[in-house]
């Protein structure tokens, strides 16, 4: 049976060029980038292009990009990073209820170490109110962190707004990118954004890699002490393979494959919302490219995955990210649902490997399924 | 020129073997560990055999070993999370003046957050008196760390006499085992260790992956805050293909290769120490089978890097991990050695790869290279 995999905002297949690009640093040019024999500079030559094209992608300096081991690492960086800096003179923070759980978790922990964080609702589209976070910000504010595309529910918020009364207030402006970054264009220079959270394998890279943006002049502390690596800013060897695998990444990002992931996704909303009783969930304009969620009444998503995956489909009940617990969505009640309507829904995530045929094939088999669950 | 690679302790060449066995993760079952589905499901036993084969390999239970991205990250988790869990009722803690950077600097940090840290001196063999860790101890000492194998001159400390201390006492015991592990068998059952930190780079595996061992019902506060992945403990999504090839490197070590490297470990020091004036640094027994560090009368290490450069042989001058600044190894400094010697040292470390055609070509070229810049 031939496998469709919906689920790329869960992770996504390495591509075989990044592979390609990778094992080169695996086997040849293995040694230290910090040696500084041949070997190793053409392993810190490497890190230093890869470093260069993610600048470039974001117009930062290749001097603001830290590659670091992920999206979570990046958020616990940013936000621990600048708690400790502004601590105690400031300890205010300005999040939103619908953020990925190592940014909600991480404000909990910090809570604890005497900040002070204001967790903000959002809309029923998940968008959040510049208003509220105007409101917000106090004298002891040094930071706001919204994220940019919402993992489950696809919501774009407006990042430029956001910035622009940031840097009026002069409050430090983090956004979560891990699953807008090369879907939404991004500008640091035009926008201002003073940390970004970047990670590869929501792109097609590997898992174990990412990267955090830095605005150049910020005062930061490392979550992770020791040889100085990253301009002191995240010590560790660097994981050579995996950054180079990310830019290769980066670099093959297109924006007809972005375009064509839009059209699938309105294909499959269009062809969704035929099916009786069927809500989207998430906004209906500025939605992540790849993102559709939806509820069925009366029907148990966790059911309706076990038949998908009968049929050879793979696409998520609630965030793959949260799956070791049974927790229901907190973004899926932020944005008002109920129980039922959380218990019901479904999140299909494409990438640019989906196929319209798949997509039919999809339409056609959760058609059925949810029928015949209706009907039991 | 063919090369020679000497310089093991950085890092080493990631063996086909687990090359191949990664690849299979990074294609075909790239799936994300948690989710429900089959794909998932594959990915999740493929990081659960992992973590049984670490485990086995220390005689730890599987639920004790925690997926990490390296040495660095270990470290600072055991550190910091013992911290943040025993602080303030508890805030003494002991270490060395030898260990690695990701140690020491994690201390320093932690000195302003409250902690006492106490950084015992060694022997002129790099050896720490356990008399020393004993009189450190007081009632709010909550952890000594030791690390087990020294990076840089390769002094194996006595950890079974630690652990014991540290057990009578009351005392978390931690070391840092990134250059022993697989090279000096260790029982956590036999030895009392409460964490120890692993690595997969120094043993033929990627980089940007690694384990702590953390011993059943030791309380500790994450580092990293997030999804819950790692019982909590080391949330983000997990580097399944890393993790893959952390074990299958774990597998590929044998005593065999053990026996070979310490083979020509000797006969690197016997030839070394047939050209005059020259100095073997830290121990003559008790020493990490392929760690050799000697220091040249009236020569400059760096200046005798590049001569070997020359000749395609890479080895160190210093600890690899440091190569970013331009600070001297604190660990020569703490077995008593002056700046001239200091300067005048060079450390070669050995892998599995290594030959002994090649220990001879090196050995040849080494005599030759010194005997002239002592003409200059």
């Amino acid at each position: 049976m031939k496998e469709i995999y919906l689920d790329n905002a869960a992770t996504t297949e390495v591509d075989e060029k990044v592979l390609k690009a990778m094992i080169v640093y695996f086997k040849k040019n293995y040694a230290n980038p910090s040696s500084k024999y041949v070997a190793g500079i053409k392993a810190r030559e490497a890190v230093e292009r890869a470093r260069k094209t993610i600048a470039d992608k974001i117009g930062a300096k290749p001097s603001e990009i830290i590659f670091i081991s992920g999206g979570t690492e990046a958020n616990n960086l940013a936000l621990k990073g600048l708690f400790f800096a502004n601590y105690p003179s400031k300890n205010y923070i300005i999040t939103t209820s619908i953020e990925h759980d190592s940014v909600l978790n991480t404000c909990r922990w910090l809570e604890k170490q005497g900040a002070k964080v204001t967790y903000l609702n959002v809309d029923k589209n998940g968008s959040v109110d510049i208003k509220d976070i105007e409101k917000a910000i106090n004298s002891k504010t040094f930071l706001a962190s919204v994220i940019h595309g919402n993992n489950e529910i696809g919501t774009i918020q407006d990042i430029e707004a956001i910035g622009k009364l940031c840097k009026e207030k002069g409050v430090l402006f983090h956004t979560d990118a891990c699953q807008s970054f090369t879907k939404v264009p991004i500008n640091v220079n035009r926008i201002n954004i003073d940390l970004m959270t970047l990670n590869a394998h929501k792109i097609h890279g590997p898992k174990g890699v990412g990267a955090l943006y830095i605005r150049e002049g910020t005062k930061i502390i490392p979550l992770m002490h020791g040889g100085g690596h990253e301009k002191g800013l995240r010590s560790g060897t660097e994981n050579v393979p995996g950054i180079v695998g990310f830019a290769k990444a980066v670099e093959l990002t297109k924006q007809k494959d972005i375009d064509n992931m839009k059209k699938l996704r309105d294909k499959l909303i269009k062809g969704l919302l035929e099916i009786l009783n069927t809500k989207l969930n998430g906004p209906s304009s500025n939605r992540l490219c790849n993102n559709v969620n939806v509820s069925f009444k009366d029907i148990d998503g966790e059911t309706l995955l076990g038949y998908l995956e009968n049929e050879g489909i793979y696409c998520s009940a609630g965030s793959a990210c949260m799956s070791n617990t049974s927790e229901k969505s907190h973004v899926l009640r932020a944005i008002g649902l109920d129980e039922r309507t959380i218990e019901s829904s479904l999140r299909i995530s494409l990438s640019r490997y989906n196929t319209k045929k798949e997509i039919r094939f999809f339409l056609e088999k959760i058609k059925e399924i949810v029928k015949k669950l209706r009907n039991i």
